[in-house]
């Protein structure tokens, strides 16, 4: 069985200790395995800011996107290997790998396109020069430089690929080296693809390491000028930000945390209508790709009161046409979740929304899957829950529950009614509306808009193209307020600050000309 | 004796409680007393989140800023009664309460000058529409909307005026309601201000709150879109920034925190030079306005070794024409430190300094001040400590003095090894450096630019007009990474952004465009 070494200072490390098994979660059979202890984790991150700061350095804006377009082609010509990697270790159906190996991919060659436009400069400037005083002699211009640490990614189990391509494309291209540890469980297509970068020598030293397994005491190694980018649970997340030498050194940390997104049915929308069906298929999509395991994917679901039965009448319709089981099949739509720990999470916030609601679909998720022995892999099913008291239900504005379950609540059909709902959340990555109604929209957007990260529109004319609200574009910002974590990322050249210290210089307008 | 009262939930509120004294530090008489306790802050706070930012959205862009022009206009018409109160109860000469008072009018006035450019708007837009498929159609918008939060400033005791200015200016703008915590004690100037404010009737209601006194549970209050804004001690930062609740509900943190701040001489000034002569002006005036209680004032000075005994003289002979005394006194030039606590912690600082360096002026900082009767007020002289060795002299790069004290440290003159010296600082709000060579330059600014929040370029044709590095202009960002808390401020409407939630919009182009 292979075993994930990590790939540090330049060179990969089988590690040492007792061996962590990653499972198949639709076999329960293992696939890989992890041994992560004997590992200089002080040492790989100052290699990083030693070897890969000056590698990234030395290169232009342009020439570290050569390299981000290389390591998209390189995945692209793995496709087919990767895909049936994230089959066996995520419990993906081949649609799953493919959104999740393709959004690596896309986004890696968007900013490899970014990086075109900046050319051969190294330093970004921030605005235009700034007279200080009374003549222009005296000047102020802001720049964006790279920060002189490392960037340590702490990613999360539903996206082995996506997660790291996304953070990576900013990071490199903004000049930072980086240390990925993915989660565990799924980390096999994570070790692929890094593999598959370094052995294609697209690394420059020390510009991108990978470290397989436990976190150990990687974080007691951090430093002023580093970066944390942490993408999972907020229990995960307050540990990560309260910790000590996080807190002590001012390491900038940027969390992606849990999101309560909403979907908001507005009151003009037939759901014959094409914004209608929209509506329909962006939950089931939401459900059901990557069984529900989506940050961005929606939890709540909020429709006039007079339209909730018709919804679940539409939601159960949709859904029952899913086919459950063994992803590897070609008949089957929807896989297990990604790991035992994920099902119980899953079954218990099940258990804890029908406490508060009604049944609108699937009972409590016990299905039989297709393919699949009795008892055998990690398996739920699509689940509705519905109540009709939007305000009154607590639990389903708090709890994420990161599996194929939403809650389809009733509200007024008031656009300001309808945004204090949404903020109930405490912050979300995506809120989803569905109107052809310009006047509700203009008093939904803006108070939406000031809880999340991004707020989606379906509409009748945007239908026929939309990804739907729970694909992350690298064009727009990802990351929301409060719950979800307060972070930034991607968002074309946004994306880059993260990684780069914004900095005024003040002084002769000629003096500064020459250095920005 | 006047008692301090607390401006909350539209009422002044005197609080119960042992009173707290604030003293005069020059006589070490006290100047007013503050009862802390006995408010409602959880109720303060939803005041200003539901009143208060309803107050502000009501106004647009514009009307915010005409807001802002009347309180840079009211305290501009106090300022003879203002500058009295800095004056006694913080020891500040006329000029440095100058300095205070007119960096906070002018902040509040340049804000006001911006916002008459945004005109009758309330959302800002963030960059062009974006096309995100094969088609026009389907559109991603950025836009800045104002958080439904209330965002609390805890504040320094060496700005009482400029400190709340400058974050108010920005968080007014931006739409978001404040309640100010000055420190306890300088909290004359701060309350008094905010009275002027109150009685001209200029803050609508729940846009601004005061706290006098201790914090109290303020902290539990806090909720998932709000703002906590800090300038002061690393060590409160760090409290702070791991508050059980501000950790939980991901608050949105801004630290202003310790910085030891570098002013680097290049090896082709001479001290004679315009820019020599600024160099040597430029420390002794950090050195001395505001008795050195400058977050940006200058700690660390680098010289090229062969130049050390010059700078030391040059100088030992500016800092010797330097009265002082009481402040109230037309020649004392330099006042107390504010608090027996802060001259108890800068006497500590020289000790440590001393034990690592040597004697350069000034001794341990007793002196007899003017017009002061012997052992009466928080008196501490300045003083340069020195080094041949700046890297072997770790204290230097770690430990803040926050008063009068610098330490003159050689250096061999090449660029890269000064900007590593500065990086020992582990990040730094203003680093300066004086040259007229840009090579030198173009080697030193990028490199000390990725550790500084902003870096002044002091050279001879700028010489004339320069403030020196340690004044925050409200065009440039104020904030540094690291050990500085890795904040951002101020920097023209880049300020607002702390307070605003920058959000993407997507959906049919025809629609985004009408909704930003």
């Amino acid at each position: 069985m292979e075993i994930l070494a990590s790939y540090l200072a330049g060179a990969w490390h089988p590690g040492t200790g007792p061996a962590t098994s990653l499972m198949n979660p639709t076999t329960d059979e293992p696939v890989a395995t992890v041994h992560g202890h004997g590992l200089d984790l002080g040492g790989a991150l100052a290699f990083a800011r030693d070897r890969g700061g000056a590698a990234l350095g030395a290169l232009t804006f342009a020439e570290r996107g050569e390299r981000l377009a290389a390591m998209a082609k390189a995945m692209h010509g793995a496709r087919e290997e990767l895909i049936a990697l994230a089959v066996a270790n995520g419990g993906n159906t081949r649609g799953d790998a493919k959104f999740d190996l393709d959004g690596a991919s896309g986004t890696l060659a968007h900013y490899a396109e970014l990086a075109k436009g900046l050319g051969d400069r190294r330093v970004l400037i921030d605005g235009d020069a700034i007279q200080l005083g009374r003549t222009a002699r005296l000047s102020g211009q802001h720049a964006w430089v790279p920060r002189p640490g490392v960037a340590v990614f702490v990613n999360a189990f539903n996206f082995p690929a996506w997660g790291l391509g996304e953070k990576l494309a900013c990071a490199f291209l903004a000049g930072m080296p980086v240390l990925c540890k993915p989660a565990t469980a799924t980390a096999l297509v994570t070790y692929r693809v890094v593999k598959l970068w370094a052995d294609a020598g697209l690394l420059p030293e020390g510009t991108l390491q990978l470290l397989c397994g436990p976190a150990g005491d990687l974080l007691d190694h951090l430093g002023p000028f580093d970066v944390l980018a942490f993408t999972g649970s907020s229990g995960t997340a307050r540990t990560l930000r309260s910790h000590p030498r996080v807190v002590g050194e001012s390491v900038r940390v940027n969390i992606e945390a849990d999101s309560l997104n909403a979907a908001v049915l507005a009151p003009d929308v037939d759901l014959g209508s094409e914004t209608g069906r929209l509506f329909l298929a962006d939950v089931v999509r939401d459900m059901t790709q990557k069984t529900g395991q989506k940050c961005t994917a929606i939890r709540r679901v909020l429709v006039p009161a007079d339209r909730r039965a018709d919804v679940i009448d539409g939601l159960r319709e949709r859904l029952a046409t899913i086919a459950i089981g063994d992803p590897s099949r070609d008949d089957v739509r929807m896989g297990p979740l990604a790991t035992k720990a994920q099902q119980r999470d899953i079954e218990a916030g099940i258990a804890r929304l029908a406490a508060a609601t009604d049944e609108g679909y699937g009972g409590t998720g016990a299905i039989a899957p297709l393919g699949v022995a009795p008892g055998v892999g990690c398996f739920v099913g699509p689940v509705v829950r519905t109540t009709a008291d939007a305000a009154g239900c607590a639990v389903m504005h708090d709890h994420e529950v990161f599996g194929p379950v939403v809650t389809v609540a009733a509200y007024d059909g008031d656009a300001g009614a309808a945004a204090r709902l949404v903020a109930r959340g405490h912050g979300s990555l995506a809120t989803s509306c569905y109107s052809d109604d310009k006047d509700w929209l203009a008093r939904f957007v803006p108070a939406a808009g000031a809880v999340s990260g991004r707020v989606y529109i379906g509409s009748e004319k945007m239908a026929s193209l939309s990804p739907g609200p729970g694909t992350a574009l690298p064009q727009l910002q990802h990351g929301g307020p409060g719950r979800a974590g307060d972070g930034a990322e991607l968002g074309g050249l946004r994306g880059l600050a993260l990684y780069q210290q914004r900095v005024a210089l003040q002084g002769d307008a000629t003096i500064l000309k020459g250095l920005a």
